[in-house]
């Protein structure tokens, strides 16, 4: 039975601060769940109702943790979601390592992008660009804050993260990097190379000042009409996009 | 002073049946405020504190409603926003008139998109993209939800919506249909012609079966990677993207 213990631990999970200092983070609903037990990830606690249960006897009897079967209205108890009604699971956070970017790479640097769903939302981008290296600055969203996992649709299991100081990092890369404004060179001509780093910035204040000398080429999504500017994770996913459509037709040219 | 009789209106306008009833809804916040009395749309009640006031006399001088200085606490009460220091106004819904779509126009229409909070940021990109026309369908989210309007940032007050019967609608329609799936024409090989409807479907249903045959042309946002899909919202952005950059790099190569 799940004791009294153990839900307070999980609860305290919601909290960035307990979390570090559990060095532990849960994650929410059938998809997530699944493709967390289903990565590299080392998960402790699995929380399951009796239909989950009925739809994953496989991947229950090869859990090596705590297993718990409970009812749906502890899973909401204990989680987020407004409604639950098949899983969570705690699993360990990952050591904070350096992310190498090889010559024939692309990653995706973050200078404090706050909000969790914004973060949640590159993720899931990055997965289906196959961007999946993300550096962030340490003023950004915790990858491990529910929100954020939720929002990535389970990608979460997918992408390589990196917090760190984004100045020291971008000043050792070699890497071309390519920042997000308002006011910059149209994208559609931009010439992409091999490989880069695509910079976006906080969401209201844009890219910091301290960062813009370390950008090489300043790009912007041309506009057609009259809205002021777009969301950090739909102009992300725009840029993506641009990078990957050229090097696709550049490909299809050569063959 | 404000009435409670007042009060009592505006806040039934948090539910759509009553912003039926009174033909009326209500923006907030300074930017939105600001944009709404900028529009054309009609607006009865001004609510502002005097912070708001300070910095917009020229805009509660021309304003020909009935207008109350309150506080913030009073604005927060009445709204959705947990944080309102600037203003709240209500206009009246704009009639629902069908949207014609000329022979060089780009359209979007939408099979059902339900979360508000995608139909704002769908309104957002259309007016960036200056493919100000939405056609929806009648169990699309409300465009006068609170959300969605404040997801929009402003930009609802530049684009043209019509809710109709969405297979009629394409029937009389003799532009192609674009349809967004899961696997159609990859969208960088696609020929967007000089004008078209991009349809976008439902969260987790896509588009359904009785518009399939409709649609003259299905395409699909290449994946790189592993996430199982996009959001509605960015698939969006990502299609206007792509057909607003054709028509530019054609442009380019003419001169």
């Amino acid at each position: 039975m799940l004791s009294k213990n153990t839900l307070k631990f999980i609860k305290s999970l919601h909290q960035k601060k307990f979390r570090k200092q559990e060095n532990a983070f849960f994650v929410e609903g059938g998809k997530n769940v699944t493709e967390l037990l289903a990565s590299n990830f080392q998960v402790s606690h699995l929380l399951f109702t009796s239909k989950f249960a009925n739809e994953n006897h496989s991947i229950i009897n090869k859990f090596s943790g705590e297993a718990f079967e409970v009812d749906q209205k502890t899973l909401e108890s204990i989680g987020s979601f407004q409604t639950n009604d098949a899983a969570l699971a705690v699993a360990d956070i990952k050591p904070n390592e350096f992310i190498e970017i090889g010559p024939k790479d692309w990653a995706i640097a973050l200078d404090d992008v706050r909000d969790p769903g914004n973060l949640g939302t590159i993720i899931r981008i990055s997965d289906w660009y196959g961007i999946n290296k993300i550096i962030l600055s340490m003023e950004s969203a915790d990858f491990y804050n529910p929100k954020v996992l939720h929002a990535s649709m389970g990608s979460f299991t997918r992408v390589n993260v990196f917090y760190t100081d984004l100045k020291s990092y971008l000043m050792e890369s070699k890497l071309p990097v390519y920042g997000a404004y308002l006011e910059g060179d149209n994208i559609y001509q931009q010439n992409f190379g091999e490989s880069g780093i695509i910079l976006m910035g906080n969401e209201s204040k844009g890219i910091s000042l301290e960062l813009e000398e370390l950008v090489k080429y300043k790009i912007t999504i041309p506009r057609f009409g009259n809205a002021e500017s777009l969301n950090v994770a739909i102009a992300t996913a725009i840029i993506c996009d641009n990078v990957r459509r050229q090097s696709f037709l550049k490909g299809q040219n050569s063959l």
